[in-house]
Order: C-alpha cells, then sequence, then structure tokens
C-alpha cells in the first residue's frame, strides 16, 4: 500500500515566529514531530506550497489539483495537509476539478501547531491517513474523528478543535479505536478520471442585509461575472424602500446571481414565500442545501466553462460531485 | 400587569395566498388564533407594520423602536411579533438604540404561520408573554423554548423549528413546563431609558473568499460608509497574488473596515496569526466575538453618530448591549 502526502502549509505546518504563527515545515518535519511511522504503509511526501490558508488563490486549486492528478495512478490514496481558514474551499474546488478520482483524496488539517504539546495535528494526520487506505473513492476532509464528504464541508468554529461540520449531508465515517467506520457511502459519479481545472475566479459573495443598496448592488455586478448572494432563512430579495429586486432581476440578464443563505442549516427554497418566488421570478439561482464553500466554488468552476446564465443555471442546479440534494 | 404586544408580520401572522405565505393577520388575529387569553394579565395590541421581514429596512428599526420607546412607561413588558428572516438584525439594532430600557422587550415570530396545525406560534408567543411578565430589563429574544439576549441571537437554520442560536453567549433563560427559570442574567447597562436612533444604513457585508479582487473591494469601498468584511476563522486578510491587504490599507484611512469571522462560533483573533497581525496593522477593526447581525447594526449605530475612523473604532471595541465579551 502507497500513501502521498502532499504538504499546503496551514496551522498543521506552522511554527511560532515573532509575528505570531506562521506555516514554514516541510511534511517529512511534520510527520517526524507526529510521531507517525509508515507501519508496513508506504508513506511518501511532496510539499508544493507552504502557506497560511488565508493566502490560497483560487489559482492555487489548480496547482494542488494538478498534483493530485499526476499521482492519481500511483498511490492508494492521497492525503492532503491544509490551512483550516480556506480548506473547506479547497476541497470544494478540486471535487468539481478532479472527477471520477479512483482513489481516497483526503484533505486535513489542525487547529493548534503540531509544534504545541496540546496539538491536534497527530489525531488529524492519522485519521487521515487510515481513511486514506479504506480506498472509497472521492474527495473528502478528515477532522476531529470524523470524515466528510469535501463539497460538503464548512469551518463553523475559529478557535474549537471541531472546527468542522458536514452541513445538511451526514459525516461519512468515524473513528472508533483504532479504526474507521462507515456510516454513509456518498453516491458518487463513476467513469474515466479527469481534471477539469477550467474556473473564473472573477465572482463576489456579498451578505444580504436590510437597507443594502440597489446602486451598490448594481455597481459590484458591473465589475464581476457573478454574484453569490447570501439571503435570509429560506431566501428572497427586498423591494420594499430600496428595490434590489429590480436591480437584480436587470443584473440576472446577464450575469448569474446565485442565491444562498444565511442560516447555517436548511438551504435556500424559493418557492416558499412570496417574496421567494419574486426572486426566481427575477432569474435568481437557488443554491439548494450546498455549503456556501461550494457554491461559490462551483460557480467559479461553472463560469469557467460558460457565460451563459442559462447554462450557469443547468449546472448549479445538477449535482456534481455530491454537493446538492435531490430534493433542491 | 399590563403586556403591550406590537405586531410586524412574520410568518407568524402570515396565511397562504396563491404566490406563497404572506404576511396579514393582526395581532389580535394571531392571539385568537394561538388561544391565548390575558388569565389576568392585561395584554394590550398595537399592528404598527405587516411584512415579511425580509422587506425590512433600516429606517423600520426606528419606526419599531419608537413604538416600543413610547410605550415604555405604561407596560409592565413588550412583546414584539416579526419575521425571523430579519429578527436578529432587528433584536441587535433595538438593543443599540434602546439604551437602558426599564422593562423585557421581548421579540418572537414562528418558523410555521399560525394558520398551520403544527405552527410553533402558540409556543413561542406563549414563551415570550411568560417571559415579558419576569420584570428582566433588556432586549431578547424568545424562541423554542429559549430566550436569548438580543445582540447575541442569531438564526441558524432556514427550516428547523429551532431557528435561533445564542451565539458565544449562554442562553438567558428556558421554558421549563409553565415556568421560565433564568440561568444568565446578563449584565446590562443601567441609567435612564434614552431612544438614541441614529443610523447609518449606507454599509456593505461582504464576504472574504479565495480570489476577492482588491480592485471590485476597492469599488465597492468607494459607494459605501464602512464595510464589514467576513474573514476566514479567527481574521486576516489575503495579500499574496491579489493584494487585498493593501485595498483593505487605503480604505481604512477614510472608512471603517470591520473584521467578522465566517466561523459561526469562536469570534475574530486578529493577534493570533501573522496574517492576522497584517490585518490589525492595516487599520481593520476587529468584530471579537460579535454575531454578524450585531457586528451589522452597530456599525450602521456608530456611523449614525461619527464618521471618524477612530471614533469608530471606539464604540465597535466597546460594549454597549452585551453584545462584545470583555476578553476581545
Amino acid at each position: 500500500m502507497r500513501i502521498l502526502i502532499i504538504g499546503t502549509g496551514g496551522t498543521i505546518a506552522s511554527a511560532k515566529t515573532e509575528r505570531g504563527y506562521k506555516a514554514k515545515l516541510s511534511v517529512d518535519e511534520i510527520l517526524e514531530l507526529a510521531g507517525i511511522k509508515g507501519n508496513g504503509v508506504e508513506i511518501e511526501t511532496k510539499d508544493i506550497l507552504n502557506l497560511d490558508s488565508t493566502l490560497i488563490q483560487p489559482e492555487d486549486w489548480v496547482t494542488i489539483g494538478m498534483a493530485v492528478f499526476e499521482n492519481l495512478n500511483d498511490y492508494d490514496g492521497i492525503v492532503i495537509t491544509h490551512g483550516t481558514d480556506t480548506l473547506a474551499y479547497t476541497s470544494s474546488a478540486l471535487s468539481f476539478m478532479l472527477r471520477n478520482v479512483p482513489v481516497p483524496i483526503v484533505l486535513t488539517g489542525s487547529m493548534l501547531p503540531i509544534t504545541e504539546p496540546k496539538s491536534d495535528a497527530p489525531r488529524n494526520l492519522k485519521t487521515a491517513l487510515t481513511f486514506a487506505m479504506r480506498g472509497l473513492p472521492g474527495v473528502y476532509v478528515a477532522f476531529m474523528d470524523k470524515i466528510m464528504l469535501g463539497t460538503r464541508v464548512s469551518k463553523v468554529h475559529s478557535l474549537g478543535l471541531n472546527a468542522f461540520q458536514s452541513v445538511n449531508y451526514p459525516d461519512v465515517a468515524y473513528v472508533k479505536g483504532d479504526e474507521i467506520v462507515v456510516r454513509h457511502r456518498p453516491k458518487l459519479p463513476s467513469g474515466k478520471p479527469e481534471f477539469d481545472p477550467s474556473i473564473d475566479p472573477n465572482v463576489v459573495h456579498l451578505r444580504l442585509t436590510p437597507g443594502l443598496s440597489p446602486d451598490v448592488f448594481l455597481s459590484i455586478a458591473e465589475k464581476v461575472n457573478g454574484i453569490v448572494l447570501e439571503g435570509y432563512g429560506a431566501g428572497g430579495i427586498p423591494y420594499r424602500g430600496r428595490n434590489l429586486l429590480k436591480a437584480v432581476s436587470k443584473v440576472t440578464e446577464e450575469k448569474p446571481v446565485v442565491m444562498t443563505t444565511q442560516a447555517l442549516y436548511g438551504g435556500v427554497d424559493l418557492t416558499r414565500y412570496e417574496v421567494g418566488r419574486r426572486a426566481l421570478e427575477a432569474g435568481v439561482i437557488p443554491a439548494g442545501d450546498m455549503t456556501k464553500e461550494a457554491t461559490l466554488t462551483k460557480l467559479m468552476w461553472a463560469l469557467g466553462h460558460t457565460k451563459s446564465v442559462e447554462e450557469v443555471r443547468e449546472i448549479m442546479g445538477r449535482n456534481i460531485a455530491g454537493e446538492l440534494s435531490s430534493a433542491f
């Protein structure tokens, strides 16, 4: 059995500096500090980036995706160490770019630097490695004894060790002693592995807040190729006092406006309330029960393939990598 | 004992129409449908708005606040029925506008229309009324057997009945049988009641996402008087590839940029990582452990009082209505 660990930086690779923690360790150094040996499994490592994940840009997803794709046939599983801040974006983006992967691709990281005595890094790395040996194809995130589907995770805590949750979707597996118990095997498309990295990073994610100015919305829309609008609850766009609905309706003639929700759980249902139906009529594309990270990266990926609003609508509404439930 | 119920609309006041649910019932009709009678308590009602709360605008907070302030001395408690979508914004805004209220002001609503057999409206109304009789001064939200501080709630579920959570702060009270048990009495400022409704609604809330363009950020900043930037995890601003940090640093010379976090729990700590320290040096104002709703409405309220970035920084960093923990 051969496992590749690809290093990209993050808290898991960080050590104290005079200006706060900073990513600087190699994967080999992390493995040594974590006390992880192969135990019969051949572990190879590859450092491709060493960044605080706040600094990760969409182009880096292509770099990471390429490193995965080039090694798909040589390993039984691939682990990626990554900072936690944008880990859910990277896991989502890789899920759209890397189609039909034949082996497990497992992202992990830690909330405390590996150089700290109570670090969660050894535990998370061990979980990721153990799951990577299990042979379940797909892109996953291993964190705090849980394995979650890559398109379904969000970072929900900025300090606590149990920082990730699988949103609107069950955990895929959990750690029990030295074992991994699979409790929900995701239905993912199968076929020939493909690397399809075309993305358009020129999108913006705006939160709908009371009083949001239609003029501000229009001027933002002019500068980007797509907008994620994070509405309230089940979704809807205000038209009273300030007529944002009219502005949105104008934008959707040329550019996709995708509506997600501020509520962490439950997703968007634009058929439920009058304000939602009006949003649908204004051409808004509902994000259903997708995470915010999956919604944004899927929009970038869709726009990398077409600028047609109707084609983007079709892509956003189609389940590509387990990110969208069929009920939506 | 006298309680006033102020109606503003929302699902709790809505009934089926051909175009989905729409707010249309008066508070008296809601009380009748909920089967709520005074039982020795004098209940008076006042309908001031009847809106799906997606449509609530900052000016409506002034209208609602005024209706509360004018009646403060005539009642032992005031209940406000409100849609759930922007309820946490209204409860936060009222908390900043209405200082030193001498009686309980309790907002409530429901996830299912009162006209539906399984509606949570009767239960939530009863909880709100019972807590309003308890005499604990301050602005609160009553929902699903919990009483939460008005500046600490967020809507976390778009469908489930337990839709609100007190974020980074304990619940104030809970329902046990027919009783309300107070478990955490918030320390709120006391003094002469004041209505201080000056706000500047011209702000925007932008989510930091990988690849966010510095040009887009600068063009948004030109159009508004303040920005809430929702960063990753503990907070930080990217400067690699696309130099957003430089753009932010330029904006903070003239306008406040407040950093909150995408993580629901844990808040912002810009001293932790190098990317955070650089953000602090660039003049970013940390939101600490405030909710996104409190952060936005507090920024509007601060800008209603001053356009000086340093004065806004001082206001944002000061605990005004229980919204900010002293550790931050």
